[in-house]
């Protein structure tokens, strides 16, 4: 390698950082937006955020970079496949070559028509008429088979989308995994349904969520669970937003948001540390490399691999309460005083069909992904026509939940994400569910002790082991592999399976 | 004027409004980072503001912006001089004529400069250590002179830097309209510290804004006065700060914060105003000129006049207090209930010599201005060593309030600016000041009853005039010019003086 070639690498570097500069600054435009900014700041807004979103694809694309990247290439082509530049130059490679294949007058026409389909479907959704919505969504499924067809696909149009979002993975491998978990969480469902029509003692009573929980001590408490599971308030925050989300700036500001509800108890703490669970991977990734696919999050599945665990795997166990529901009582005595930690426990467990997926429980959640991931793959292909949305919709939702939606609000309109042109993004929330139960179980393997400590409120082992095995990889790997590593398996349904089964077979005495 | 040439002058106000767009961006990132943002966070966020200042640089300096201009100035050459896209050539030939003449490694040397020396500074006044600042401010004015050399002057180096805050302002006027000041401001002190001397009882009791004033009370005040003055709240937010300010992004979008003492009335209070002022300004540019000099304030001393109009000229007088004096009595009954109206004007109306200018009152803060602006003046032109200011400092103070400072951090360190680069902002803070009294006795002799709309909390017609006559202007005047429109007089010292006269004579029983 010489010295002149090694100078490409790090002036491709240095451009990725600044575009980094300008991404993490709209990642704060962004979250001020759904924080702090005043109502009427929101033209002003959209012209910043399509500037700096401009800006930084340009620079991606100017032929400066590409010429840098391919130098780069060059000089690094006989250093190890592990040497850490390696997997620098395959990121910027993966970025740079879709970036510059969609044409930006398509980039345009989705700005354009994602914009106006977020109107039409919110208006749509409040007046329960899908037909207000057809149109755009029309447009929008138009667009995004043009933007797989100008990325590329070897077998599936969708391919090209899931791409985007969970670099590696492929409609066929995905079909496998769902359809071997679905096979498996439909007969349980039935089982829980079963037994408590069948026993209606069985089912939790919920109402104890619903009692007051005063907002400021749900506060207090949110505070303290993120920062007792590992969350640092010296490099992040926590604000109140309409719809929740984590925001990573970098190195030494991560910012949480929730919301709370007086009468709901789960709404602000299982967000929160979902929530926090996203924002311990931005804060744990390497600050040395910010800017770099080294110093980036994995994949959205294994993003949400790490909120999942720590909201369900760990959240919604025996061990956390036995540690935080003394406390929790002591908070809300008014509501939980009289609660034992049983109920408190079955209450954040019930399992219900329902026909929100946000407020839906483990064992339903994947059946919401696996039914509009089915959708989608139809939609995009054709075969499904978007007038034929809503009954298809209500069909398969009839044959996962065993009951059909009332209107439309309830079923196919009640996600933001076609309208925002997310096509392809669902199906990585399931795989947040299942590589969460494979991380969880190969670290229970290895840490005997991990329930006796988490018992005890000793969350940092479990922190320190998944930053080490996941967080500090960044993207040195894609997700399969890094799954592969971590827990030496290819990714299945079958530890989610076997959690959930050891979980909720006794909770609900099924055989 | 033919068509291409239009299209030059719309060209060059698309960039200006992009370079608009990201030092609008820069304005959001330095609110958070003194409101909301972690303290970790600051490495990133240096590293953020460093890359927007630059990228707004390179614009402005570009040779495209250049040529462009040049088009639209010879395009525009023969349209009348009202037309107003002729006064936006005007402000971006002033900008960009000033930034093309600062060589790059001047700029970079300055930042570099200004963030060791803030550190020390900081770190200085802390020890009160002025030897430990000096080598610093050394390095800054040498600095500040090579700035005022590239960028030119025609009697005095000052007049260059003046020049970037208050555009037409020059020393040659500037030491004019402050000796008069001056001569007529220290016989006044004089008076009434005398009085006081000799008659106790008519110095007013402060202590009574020193008994308890819940925060949260005070939160609900601040919101409350802010809004009855005018300030929008779709349009903006008010917070809590270190030390306030107020950031103007843009249309839809001015931040006003300020700062909470439990036992001071005065801090949040008359503070919140101040930013309010600063703040009904930024709303009121007109939206359709946003990103041009034609929606952008028109100086440093216009924008303080602004502020100190709500602060001072209202929001101490005793109309305003007819309408407010009821509302806060009955909203902090503890402190207040046994205080009457007059007692509580003097008190909020208290002159007394102080070392600190932020804490001063109208009387005196314009001594402590003079007093930095005779030193600056030296300190550029170099008749004034740095290791002689300290003692300089002492001596002057000593004339203008008959008393000397116990250490240099009540002296010469008490000030962020020169650690800052900041040499000719002082004086626009005192123009603020004439420029109120000015604006505000024009306002009352076009209103004869503005006092009676005040007396009964109606705001509205003395924020609409202030609109009108200066705030929807922009840039179209300079400030000089704009002052002689509105009022139909060139910048004085009369007004203030006579405001101070008929205010303070009766307050203070002189003669």
């Amino acid at each position: 390698m010489n010295a002149a070639r090694t100078t490409a690498y790090e002036s491709l570097i240095q451009r990725e950082r600044e575009r980094a500069l300008l991404n993490a600054t709209a990642g704060l435009l962004g979250w001020d937006e759904r924080t702090y900014m005043p109502r009427r700041g929101v033209h002003l807004r959209g012209d910043q955020m399509a500037l700096l979103a401009r800006l930084s694809h340009e620079r991606l694309c100017e032929a400066r970079t590409r010429e840098l990247l391919l130098q780069a290439e060059e000089a690094l082509a006989d250093s190890p496949p592990e040497d850490p530049r390696r997997a620098n130059l395959r990121g910027v490679r993966r970025q740079v070559d879709r970036a510059v294949k969609i044409p930006s007058t398509l980039v345009e026409a989705m700005s354009r028509a994602v914009t106006l389909g977020q109107q039409a479907w919110e208006q749509a959704k409040q007046q329960h008429r899908f037909a207000d919505f057809a149109p755009h969504l029309q447009t929008i499924l138009k667009l995004k088979r043009e933007e797989a067809a100008a990325v590329g696909f070897a077998e599936h149009p969708y391919d090209a989308l899931l791409d985007e979002y969970e670099p590696g993975m492929t409609v066929r491998s995905l079909r496998g995994v769902l359809a071997d978990l679905r096979d498996e969480l439909v007969p349980l469902l039935s089982a829980i349904i079963d037994k408590t029509k069948s026993d209606p003692a069985a089912a939790p009573d919920v109402s104890i969520l619903e009692r007051s929980y005063p907002v400021d001590r749900q506060k207090l408490l949110c505070q303290m669970a993120a920062a007792s599971i590992g969350f640092d308030f010296q490099s992040g925050r926590l604000d109140e937003t309409a719809h929740p989300f984590c925001s990573g700036q970098g190195p030494g500001d991560v910012r949480l948001t929730t919301r709370y509800n007086e009468h709901h108890f789960s709404e602000s703490f299982f967000g929160t540390l979902h929530e926090a669970g996203h924002g311990l991977y931005e804060q744990n990734l390497p600050a040395e490399h910010f800017g770099t696919p080294l110093g980036q999050a994995c994949s959205l599945g294994i993003h949400e691999s790490q909120s999942r665990l720590w909201e369900n795997q760990v959240g919604r166990s025996r061990p956390f309460w036995d540690y935080f529901y003394p406390l929790v009582q002591r908070l809300f005595p008014e509501s939980l005083g009289g609660v034992d930690q049983d109920a408190f426990y079955r209450a954040i467990n019930d399992v219900r069909p329902s026909f929100i997926r946000i407020e839906a429980d483990e064992v339903t959640y994947n059946l919401h992904i696996l039914l509009r991931f089915e959708l989608e793959l139809v939609l995009i292909s054709g075969e499904l026509h978007v007038e034929e949305l809503p009954a298809a919709w209500n069909e398969k939702f009839k044959a996962y939940f065993q009951m059909t939606p009332h209107n439309d609000a309830l079923g196919c309109l009640q996600d933001i994400h076609w309208s925002a042109g997310l096509l392809g993004y669902f199906p990585t929330y399931t795989l947040g569910n299942l590589y969460a139960a494979q991380f969880m179980a190969k670290a229970k393997q290895e840490m005997p002790d991990l329930e006796a400590w988490l018992q005890r409120g000793s969350f940092q082992p479990l922190c320190d082991w998944l930053k080490r095995e996941i967080q500090l990889e960044g993207q040195r790997f894609l997700a399969p592999e890094l799954g592969v590593r971590v827990t030496g398996e290819t990714l299945s349904h079958r530890a989610f399976i076997r959690y959930l089964k050891d979980k909720y077979s006794p909770l609900y005495g099924l055989a």
